[in-house]
């Protein structure tokens, strides 16, 4: 396969699109239960598998080191017995999420007399994009066909045999369940020139998803010709207001810093109202360096936290993904906004206040994916939102904007219900 | 203006959406009452304007003239009087709906204790793009100001002058009512580089909508690095079940066809059981004739319906726009579905029925904007869906899909409401 030509690429790329399409339009008929019946067979399959799936990843991580490649990626690439767990016990517990396909909301009657509502309905063909985490492949497989899409999973070339053996259990499901295996299907070529034939098929694929670096995401979205949700940077602020209660601000401010430091809900950036900095900046300032946390901080903040650093310019917007922080003091409300809508990522931002007025302007006025009054940022993802899953965290705007479940994956049509009503 | 330098005209539409950035901020924190003043004031204004009005349209006329532009366009540019009081009143229209911002839904706790739940949120910037009729200037900008959004317009080049006193209005009317002037701005130069500046505008545009024929969308769709909400086609069915009601299924299907040829909802292929065709097929023809309608059939339509012509492969999928139809007859509902799997755009579909698992097959498993059940496709639009107003059709599925009113110039944020917690 990796000597196909890319026009054979394209095409067979295509032919799988087409197949998914097909599949889709049987997914469309399907019963809630044949789709968690298909997840749960795969979760049961895959356990038969167990050590197939382990030679796999064996053979992955053998040409993976002989690649030389850092140990980061060895170990996310790396299926534990516990990672095997985990997966089989997300297609699980998918499988009992509720279906949100159907659903139909706000039917109402007009004056003609039809009847109009919204159902919820699959998007029809999703393109997932990822690196070199074979569990997401069942993750990501098990969200798309719960939710009544076809699937083409494009895992990262280092992970091939392990997901291929995913990726089989999972179609095995979806034929013990009597649907269509092709609802769920693995790029099998190497070749870089699968994705940018994915990323072109208008009209066949209706929603790209990549998942992983910064430079993946932005590749894809420019060379894509299809609609795409993409997660960009998590710049996270946590404003403390003057007069908010000085426990909960430092108990939430250190969380969101320290709790974990990799997380895209990681807060990058503390701003200070000036009427705090003085009581609170020093108690904090020891609790992060206590922690390892470097500080960069303004020059407010450098004369009451002499072991901070100088902030520079491009710290302010930096998504340090590390134990580093940036930190403002502010005149206001106004300014830590303005300083947010200047620097912000637009992905989690938290005020903790104890101002009725100014917790609802934050609540308005900040243009974030998830704003919050008086809790931590790490908040800010799927589970914890009750989505119950998550494929990922948008920053876009349109469609789905914050953390992706279930719903993230379907749309929403009008239907509409007559007796007989023609247009006069 | 005109003899700008590309270079200059990219600068100057990229420091509007940096003013209208910077409005869009403010309208985020103006009461809904603001922005309905505006809208009022705006109406207040151009009444009072009309006779410039009057002056810049026939401007506008004269140079098409001399332009000698067809019939068509010059009817769509004519502001009559008629057309300006329809434009007065859907300003005041507008301002008397509901405001869609601010909403909260689904506002749940979970077990830490925060409650989570999504806000109704304004997107920000948006671009529209639209072609000759200027009433679209105010049409537009309403829906975009009501919804809390700043909108940058750019009109056809032959209804510059027009376009420029309505906008002013709208302009004047912002101040009116103490709201930024840089909300509502419109692109002053006829030079096609300005559409190019704006569809590259990434992270300052949030969402640009063009209006006009299906040759400037594929052009901006493709050209387009902010999002696009777009409408193609509008390759409507009806599809006429085993057993349906015949007097409703006639009237339905010449309703669907007949009551506008010009609009994207009217239906372009008819479908027919085979069951139900040589009944009903010979009395829908005679209602077609004698209304000036050209039919085109499969084998099956002709041998019912001597009058019709054959149709070829490319009749099914064409969007006539005129008193033309394309005929199929059916096996059964599953080739019904079929046929529109492969040859409808996704926009409007109906059955005529009188069997319930049948009308719900299709309301499920027909994957269009729009789905009805014994009603005309004619229904498919904002006011008679009660959207209130309309900025178009999409017929992409993600976003906005269907009728797009003011809920389609939003979006939804997560909003969380803690007491300190913090994440373990």
């Amino acid at each position: 396969m990796s000597t196909a030509s890319p026009a054979d690429i394209v095409a067979e790329v295509r032919t799988m699109a087409l197949a998914a399409r097909q599949a889709s339009r049987q997914l469309l008929a399907s019963a809630t239960a044949a789709r968690n019946q298909a997840l749960l067979a795969a979760a049961d399959i895959l356990q038969g598998r167990r050590d197939a799936l382990s030679e796999a990843n064996t053979l992955d991580m053998q040409r993976a080191q002989s690649n030389a490649l850092d140990s980061a990626l060895l170990d996310r690439l790396e299926l534990t017995a516990a990672r095997v767990d985990d997966m089989l016990d997300g297609l699980r517990q998918v499988a009992a999420l509720p279906d949100p396909v159907g659903a139909i909301r706000d039917m109402r009657t007009r004056p003609s007399g039809i009847r109009v509502g919204k159902m919820r309905v699959p998007l029809g063909v999703i393109g997932i994009i990822y690196e070199s985490r074979p569990n997401v492949t069942a993750d990501a497989a098990s969200l798309c066909l719960k939710s009544g899409n076809a699937v083409i999973l494009r895992g990262g070339s280092e992970a091939l045999h392990s997901n291929r053996v995913i990726a089989a259990a999972m179609a095995d499901g979806l034929a013990m369940a009597g649907l269509d295996r092709a609802a769920v299907q693995l790029i099998q070529t190497r070749d870089r020139a699968a994705v940018g034939a994915l990323l072109g098929l208008e009209g066949l694929v209706d929603l790209v998803i990549p998942r992983g670096g910064r430079s993946l995401i932005e590749r894809i979205s420019a060379e894509a010709r299809v609609p795409v949700i993409k997660h960009l940077d998590g710049v996270c602020h946590v404003f403390i207001d003057e007069g908010a209660d000085p426990d909960m601000a430092v108990a939430i401010a250190v969380n969101a810093k320290t709790q974990r430091y990799g997380t895209c809900n990681t807060m990058e950036t503390l701003l200070i109202h000036q009427q705090e900095a003085g009581e609170l900046l020093p108690v904090l300032a020891k609790a992060y360096l206590d922690a390892g946390v470097e500080l960069r901080g303004c020059k407010r903040t450098l004369a009451v936290v002499p072991d901070a650093q100088a902030a520079t310019e491009a710290d302010w917007g930096m998504e340090y993904l590390g134990p580093i922080l940036s930190v403002c003091v502010v005149d206001d409300i106004d300014s830590a906004m303005s300083h947010i809508a200047r620097y912000g990522s637009g992905h989690t931002e938290a005020i903790v206040t104890s101002d009725y007025q100014r917790s609802q302007r934050f609540l308005r006025e900040v243009d974030s994916a998830s704003v919050m009054v008086n809790a931590s940022t790490r908040f800010a993802d799927g589970f914890e939102y009750g989505l119950g899953a998550e494929i990922g965290v948008s920053t876009d705007k349109l469609h789905a904007r914050g953390p992706v479940g279930l719903e993230g994956l379907t749309s929403e049509k009008y239907v509409v219900l007559g007796e007989g009503q023609i247009r006069t």
